[in-house]
């Protein structure tokens, strides 16, 4: 098991993206300092997506530009296609990430492509990317699951998964976009993509709509993976179902990773703080049992 | 890894006695029905403590009375001690729980005596119990910390579980009472224990409070338990932080044992139901992420 882990911090991307509230740059900026100040390393800060399908991230290239970028820090921001990396690179982008899936028809239906084309569309982004000296981070969704075909073969998760490795990116987050994985199958799944992507290479995305993010992060780090996407409150979710949990939280994550004496330059309370700053913008509850527990014994 | 996992259910009595509403008996005879019929063959029923304390489970008596016993099933109800024996036996109790600890401070504060002075009650409860051919569950709490000396010493938890297990418990479950553990510190104590206690003697009993119970499941999983408490819809909780997270839901932990291919016998739809069911008494939302999850996927 991994003595450090780093953690990548997808809340005011995948987090914010997915919340109905829409906040402002400014809120979102203080988000990302917040974040930063807790110690995170890499903060995927937001997506050069359209503002007609995603209005929570209109204001994109306001908060690349926005941000006050530290050395030792990435800012990753999702884009989807030709058009967004062009967007991004004129905020000055250092890092992008790219977002595949390992299913069909979530492909057809979020991506509006095949697989194929989605394949063709990332190669001519990590062709510019190189060129522009830009880093690449891909994302393979629906690697445990796909809320239309259900289970996805492995060896179709593990092809797409080296194929954005062969195309260039430097990690490959695979995500079980709709939480529906359990330890065993992340197991396998994570051996069948070892099987083709350096294990070294790759990073573990869990939501936690079944309540099974942990425990399949834990049986990730048994299956030798080193970085973990997470989201600060637990932000994301489904906009439409309330109550529905989205991405782990961060604070829970790191709670079990400080029990577990893995390091992750990450300081618990501080992360709680920065919680408790994008809750009461949001003005939701923290999904984060961590920061509520420390929240209601500060209380008593 | 076990094939096979007896889920204890405790949302009647662990759960309801955490709960600030307080419910009819005929509401907490229904749950009992919906818990059987779901498939669940271990429920504990409520417990025999003083009313004053506890006003929960002020209808102990016509609780175990009236639950229309099947075979093959077993309804343990909780005794604090030799008064709270008697009026179980004449209950007809088949089966009871008593409740140490492995903290001394912890011992002190909620069962009023020293761990040693508890060990001689449950003595004396263990003997009328064996005479009266009733069977006897133990719980040590506080087996992954406590909320007054934090971290407390395995040597000290393994003491007290093999005493209770020497006493004659046929079962002792080692409770993480305030959700404190994480899944290194979980097979940790687990290998303590079992240096003492035959492993198929234990079982796991996981609080969520910091989102850790699944996680910790699955690492007692893979130290070959085979028991594990949980509660329907995750009742339980601290009855005076709001939003608190109780006992491990049982839906969730089935929803896990259903991915790993481990058999428990239960139904998760049926199970989801009865949360449902409860909670609507309750008037509460459950804690039960899997329940969440599956309910709002219905009204999608």
């Amino acid at each position: 098991m991994a003595t450090a882990v780093r953690i990548v911090e997808v809340g005011p991307r995948d987090g914010l993206q997915n919340e109905p509230h829409v906040i402002s740059t400014a809120v979102k900026l203080g988000l990302i300092e917040r974040l930063e100040q807790a110690g995170l390393r890499t903060i995927e800060s937001t997506a050069f997506v359209s503002s007609k399908w995603v209005p929570q991230m209109a204001d994109h290239t306001q908060v690349l530009l926005g941000i006050a970028r530290k050395p030792g820090i990435a800012y990753p921001v999702l884009v989807p296609n030709l058009k967004g990396f062009e967007a991004a690179r004129l905020a000055a982008a250092e890092e992008i990430a790219v977002f595949g899936s390992a299913s069909e028809t979530f492909s057809l239906k979020n991506i509006n492509c095949s697989i194929a084309e989605s394949l063709r569309r990332f190669a001519r982004v990590l062709e510019a990317s190189r060129a522009a000296g830009i880093r690449v981070r891909g994302y393979v969704s629906c690697a445990l699951g796909c809320p239309y075909e259900g289970d996805v073969p492995l060896t179709k998760v593990a092809e797409v998964a080296s194929r954005m490795f062969e195309l260039g990116c430097y990690e490959v987050s695979m995500a079980d976009t709709i939480g529906v994985g359990t330890p065993g199958k992340t197991k396998a799944m994570l051996a069948a993509v070892a099987d083709r992507v350096p294990r070294e290479r790759l990073a573990g995305h869990f939501h936690d709509t079944y309540g099974q993010a942990l425990a399949n992060i834990y049986a990730a780090l048994e299956s030798d993976i080193e970085v973990f996407d997470a989201s600060i409150a637990g932000l994301g979710g489904c906009p439409y179902a309330a109550g529905a949990s989205g991405n782990v939280a961060t604070e829970d994550l790191v709670y079990m990773l400080n029990g577990l004496g893995v390091v992750t330059g990450v300081d618990l309370d501080a992360l709680i703080d920065a919680g408790d700053y994008i809750c009461e913008a949001l003005s939701i509850r923290t999904r984060s049992r961590t920061a509520l527990a420390k929240r209601n014994k500060r209380l008593l």
